[in-house]
């Protein structure tokens, strides 16, 4: 992946200083562009199996709305755009698609539920630049609202284990349930949840005394620390004798019945998942499932997709009393490309063209030829520059086009055009009948 | 079409007032965003099997880059909506897609040409709201890089000429050149060329009156303009005898070399178009070859397309001496839509869902059936909210899914179930191999 504002203004003599994409922004060109529709098809395709349907909003949405109280905080608001239109309206470029998703769930009261609705667009974010951390990036969305029903949280993960399974790529899928570290957190006698949550949520992330660290900057006792280090490392491994050691001791078993019933629908699904009650990510909207996957293989180990439950934002969003459920899953599609890219999974080309015609004196006939391979569903190029042999098997080969067809003015005579397979250079005559069959 | 900006602002009792898109951005609900991408796919099928290929940029770019010298002009930078990054520098978004290619190609010196892309995105103007004039809209656009040879305009047309065939949108393309243009001004002694090509490009849209005032206005006499306006309406009426009478009067022949070498080429690729040498197109940049696509049937009778031959914009873009020859063509996706709404060639739909599976006390079971259908590629939604049976055949009925399965617990045990054909209502007890296969 190439870093975000990595090529300098200027950097070529023929520039003038002004060229160049804005700071952190960056192009996609064809051979990471292809590689990329092939991955938002896949997923698409994933998506719409289960009747996602899809939705577009625009890129710059009232800055009230982004700023609402229950959108997206303090420290996405310090990193959004905003601008203002010629009525002076104050905008900002969306930071996410859940907001809009909420916005337009407010505006549209005759939707039935469950709306299941995929998006997958850019968001932008006036951030500091990190290493290849963009400006701009592509969120990949879905979301079920309307249920209340673990239901609707096991097809959500059920999806996210045939997106991998068909992309290939391994994965852990972790899941936890924000009431069941609630009852936890009740358990060990911890009253400021949200900064412990923050912190345990990097349990897996950083080492142990740095983990003790954390909590004593926040102004928690070093016995307690330690305390909370321990019950999370000497948790049962297997996902049922973690049930059965947390049903013994919790409180309460709110948080606890909804994994228990979550588990019990996945398994119909004959989805594998770890329960990880550690997990609690980063955001607060959260309130009862969260999952989190994570690729298992290759350089690339991180965090592939994220998500879970909110049940309260969206009603909080249209200031109604009334609860507005939605549980959803953010995948992280530029980690996944480089995944699939670096384990060989997705094989970067530049072209999808299938076979370049060169003529040879022949540039009617060359376009008749080139006409019929594409009416066979055969994407073909030819010369359009009115250049000589040489230079269009030099433009063909650069572009990594499998297959040269010669057209010579004795070949077309004789009913047989010159086909080169590029990668081993055999050559073979053949009716255009033929080259179909064989490149189809 | 949804008219931009409609719907107001709490509107709906339950919305809080701060709930709604910005002024001039609109929703693409599932119903017409299906639509959208169904014709974005066709689109994208027909610029692939001439070899574009896509290009990605971003929504931003450096205010300086977009107000460049040769890139849109004054009237397009005042609708530019700008901001300021945490760095204070000034950006903009985009308002077209041929600006970031150019400066996408001044900054890739490597590329090999002829550099054929395509990019479908979104672009910004902030402009005054007119009807259904959205300040967010979608372009599609393709352009090749680096051929001066008319077999470049061919393939662009032949292209043009393919998608509509292929959509089923019957239209007309009409076909003019610059310096054609220019030569026949030439011959009616305007020496104000750019003034007069505004007004005669409105040719077919103003009344003569109009026409005359026009250029009355612009400082032309009355016999001037009286001149310009019948040597319009008297040219010839067909390809060949509006050729062969601009070839006897006209002094200047090189746009009518290009103009013919053109017919030429397109006649090998067995495209139709109409030479109009009236046809302007308001932009500057063109050089050469001008060409508009109407569609011809329906309540829509407006341009569809459009494009040209700009052989300047590039280089100068580069600030380098060396022409960088281009010509493109950009389809108006909104319009497209709407005719083919209009005349029934594409029925907005609100999912691409098949079947609906409804549990009847056999939850567990109907996720196993709704897998077995996925498995085989027939997108199949279940219950996830846990409501009953009506409530779930309401849900299916209203988004027009167009079969529902009863999965009941003593159908399941016999091995068969039944299917209802939503619209025509009748039933059938099948198995799920039976099934797959009269949905497939």
């Amino acid at each position: 992946m190439e870093a975000c504002g990595a090529s300098e203004a200027g950097s070529t003599p023929a520039m003038r200083p002004m060229i160049g994409e804005a700071k952190g922004m960056r192009d996609f060109p064809p051979a990471e562009q292809i590689g990329r529709e092939q991955l938002i098809g896949s997923l698409k395709q994933v998506f719409e199996s289960f009747g996602f349907r899809p939705l577009d909003t625009p890129a710059l949405e009232r800055f009230e709305v982004l700023s609402a109280k229950y959108a997206g905080g303090d420290d996405i608001l310090n990193e959004t755009f905003s601008l203002k239109d010629r009525g002076e309206r104050v905008l900002g470029l969306r930071y996410d698609l859940t907001v809009p998703l909420a916005r337009f769930i407010a505006q549209n009261p005759q939707l039935k539920f469950p709306f299941k609705r995929y998006q997958i667009s850019k968001v932008w974010r006036d951030g500091p630049m990190g290493l290849g951390r963009c400006r701009e990036f592509w969120q990949c969305d879905i979301d079920a609202v309307g249920s209340s029903s673990m239901k609707a949280d096991a097809e959500i993960l059920a999806i996210a284990s045939n997106v991998f399974q068909q992309l290939g790529l391994d994965v852990e899928i972790r899941v936890s349930n924000r009431k069941l570290l609630n009852a936890i957190l009740d358990f060990l006698n911890i009253t400021d949840k949200n900064a412990a949550i923050l912190i345990i949520d990097k349990l897996e992330k950083i080492d142990e005394s740095r983990f003790i660290k954390e909590f004593q900057e926040k102004g928690f006792s070093r016995t307690t620390a330690e305390g909370i280090l321990e019950f999370f490392r000497n948790l049962p491994q297997g996902n049922q004798e973690k049930l059965d050691y947390l049903a013994k001791i919790l409180k309460s078993q709110e948080g606890f019945e909804e994994l228990k019933e979550l588990l019990k629908i996945i398994d119909a699904y004959n989805v594998k998942v770890a329960i990880k009650p550690e997990l609690a990510r980063g955001l607060s909207y959260y309130t009862s499932t969260i999952f989190e996957v994570f690729s298992t293989k290759g350089k690339i180990t991180s965090s592939v997709a994220g998500g879970g439950r909110y049940d309260s934002m969206i009603g909080n969003f249209m200031g109604s009393k009334i609860e507005v459920p939605a549980v959803g899953i953010s995948f992280g599609l530029d980690r996944i490309y480089d995944a699939l890219v670096d384990l060989k999974k997705l094989i970067p080309k530049e072209t999808n063209t299938k076979v370049f015609v060169i003529p040879i004196g022949t540039d009617t006939e060359s376009i008749g030829i080139s006409q019929k391979l594409r009416a066979a569903g055969i994407p073909t190029e030819t010369d359009i520059s009115g250049k000589g042999l040489s230079k269009n098997l030099n433009y063909a080969n650069s572009l990594g086009i499998p297959f040269v067809i010669f057209a010579g003015k004795q070949e077309l005579e004789s009913g047989k055009l010159k086909l080169r397979d590029m990668a081993s250079g055999k050559e073979e005559l053949k009716t255009i009948a033929d080259i179909i069959k064989s490149l189809k």
